[in-house]
């Protein structure tokens, strides 16, 4: 080549001490920010480096002060605007504090997660916020445990992992929208969740492996029997992972003899599909069927009749996790905290007494 | 410590080649799959490392292959769908390809984006996908080129960077989009569109240093002269980048005495708050107010009326950005590609003709 100015090499903290005519080592304090040198000696070798466009080798840096500045995040499914809500306040929070944020989605599939985790303890990240899709298998999230980096847990709590946790009350707020179609008068209500496993149907409660969602369905369940509703769990469907999958599951329970007189949502992608069945089929909300959904998405109150629904403060859970995670990251020594953020329920329109009844 | 297995220090090559029996060389070349070994050597190796539950410092490995398998994406707003869309096309194509993906936020703030590709390029990224978010400043994405990674564009060319882009066909689609409306006689048509300068003013294209959105403001431009309206430019409004400003804008649109007839949008999340606010000042779409916006989400088709749109095909647009950039990272030397998808319109029940005419 005849360029004089090679194309890819940078330029190096050797380079910077040349240009300041100081030591490497000198050199190497000042542009890593450690030990002490004169004020003089600071100028000259930033000067240099401002000369030379000097730009730190982040992953030489890291392997030398095992800090990257970065904190890695695994969310179940950035297409979840709850997700994307709590992403935003994670960022927010770590740049408010000086950290960089890297994201990768599990889709909530343990084999993808399990290789986002060793993606990011691969980058070096100083830390981990995840939400991890399952509580059988943690093996990947102890290895984070064990290499020293810090980890939170986000929107769902893992019963064999003792460390920083941030979660909404989902037990009672499931509990809350279920009382408020038993109080009107429903007595077959289905309960669909994205959380899949062979077969969809309901066995036990030992068989979810989510958190948040054996939680929500506890609490379902509870309401319903303290309604006198015999076999709630009749109507607990999973695998509603994505709209084909919501809408088959739909269309079976709106095909039944014994069709649910309502529905709750786990989320607001899968209460959108089921919103639209509703309408295709020509029934009405809520004359023919009541619809409370977890999640207060943009387009809830939009719709004619407006979703009642379950309003969780996504923003605060990932900003909450955040603050655990920077503490830790800062050094600070503590038990374990589990955090619960209260929802609240947003009555609007979708609700109504069951069809045939009056109350 | 009393304890035997130490908690941090992780498994090492030597550890392996100790365990295996061979050289520390031999070792290192099975793990790192380069070089040539005998098959006995390398089952005796790979056994050894899954017995100690050796893996791989995939920091070191990068610095020695110069390959992580991970692909680094910089999107605009991960809250917007149509991002969240082509986020999964892309996470889809490159796990396909046997690529990780890792994704950072700009928020559409050059600084933020700048201190991203730091970040991912920091991290060794094999390669880079961005959705620039102005074309004044791109020398971040020129050192991200000169630095021998691959980088392809999302949505937005760069006519200072040749490098593989993807768009779609802004200012076509914002023509037809127009040419709805002005067909059905609107004359008083608004452009709402997040990017920001100070002003919020239209001055001129040449002030727009985005080019999906300057293509499509000239698209709906040059449809509106078309039409005989004269410096339609008045109504083109800027800053909707987070609710409370588009309803700033909204409002002060809805409050003029020329108040427009009908509304463009240029994402969804601008549209669902001009729609919010239409209703809540008890105005009706679409006998008082028109509506289309930019982007086919969710909410679009369950309003009343469901919105018409512009359906930019976001996860292909994800797909067809990665695959470029694959063939890249496997070799291939080619001139770059600009790639130009087509959109389509979806009609629906938000467009009518201005009120006090009939067409």
């Amino acid at each position: 080549m005849n360029n004089s100015t090679p194309m890819i090499r940078s330029v190096t903290v050797a380079d910077v001490a040349r240009e300041a005519r100081v030591s490497k080592a000198t050199a190497a304090r000042v542009l890593g920010g450690y030990g002490v040198v004169s004020d003089k000696v600071r100028q000259d070798v930033l000067a240099a480096a401002k000369a030379l466009d000097y730009r730190p080798n982040e992953l030489a840096r890291s392997m030398t002060t095992g800090k990257s500045g970065i904190i890695g995040v695994v969310v179940g499914d950035i297409e979840n605007s709850f997700f994307s809500f709590a992403v935003r306040g994670i960022s927010d929070t770590a740049r408010a504090a000086g950290f960089n944020v890297i994201l990768t989605n599990s889709g909530e599939q343990i084999e993808a997660e399990k290789a986002a985790v060793r993606v990011l303890i691969g980058k070096r990240v100083d830390g981990l916020i995840v939400t991890p899709s399952e509580s059988r298998d943690v093996s990947h999230l102890r290895d984070i445990h064990r290499s020293g980096r810090p980890l939170a847990l986000l929107d769902r709590a893992l019963p064999d992992l003792d460390v920083d946790t941030v979660t909404v009350d989902d037990r009672n707020a499931a509990m809350r929208a279920t009382k408020i179609l038993t109080d009107i008068g429903h007595r077959t209500i289905a309960y669909v969740t994205a959380v899949d496993f062979a077969g969809h149907a309901y066995r036990g409660l030992e068989q979810i492996y989510t958190s948040s969602v054996r939680e929500r369905i506890e609490g379902f369940l509870a309401v319903c029997r303290e309604a006198g509703i015999v076999t709630p769990e009749r109507f607990v469907r999973f695998g509603a992972t994505r709209p084909e999958a919501t809408r088959a599951i739909t269309d079976t329970l709106l095909s039944a003899p014994d069709r649910p007189t309502a529905i709750l949502a786990s989320d607001s992608l899968i209460a959108i599909e089921i919103f639209k069945l509703i309408r295709q089929r020509g029934l009405r909300v809520p004359e023919d069927i009541s619809l409370i959904t977890f999640h207060d998405a943009d387009w809830t109150s939009v719709t004619s009749p407006p979703i009642t629904v379950v309003d969780q403060p996504a923003y605060l859970l990932g900003k909450a996790v955040t603050e655990l995670l920077i503490r830790r990251l800062k050094g600070e020594i503590r038990p374990s905290q589990r955090v619960v953020i209260p929802t609240s329920i947003i009555e609007r329109g979708s609700v109504g007494a069951p069809s045939g009844q009056k109350t």
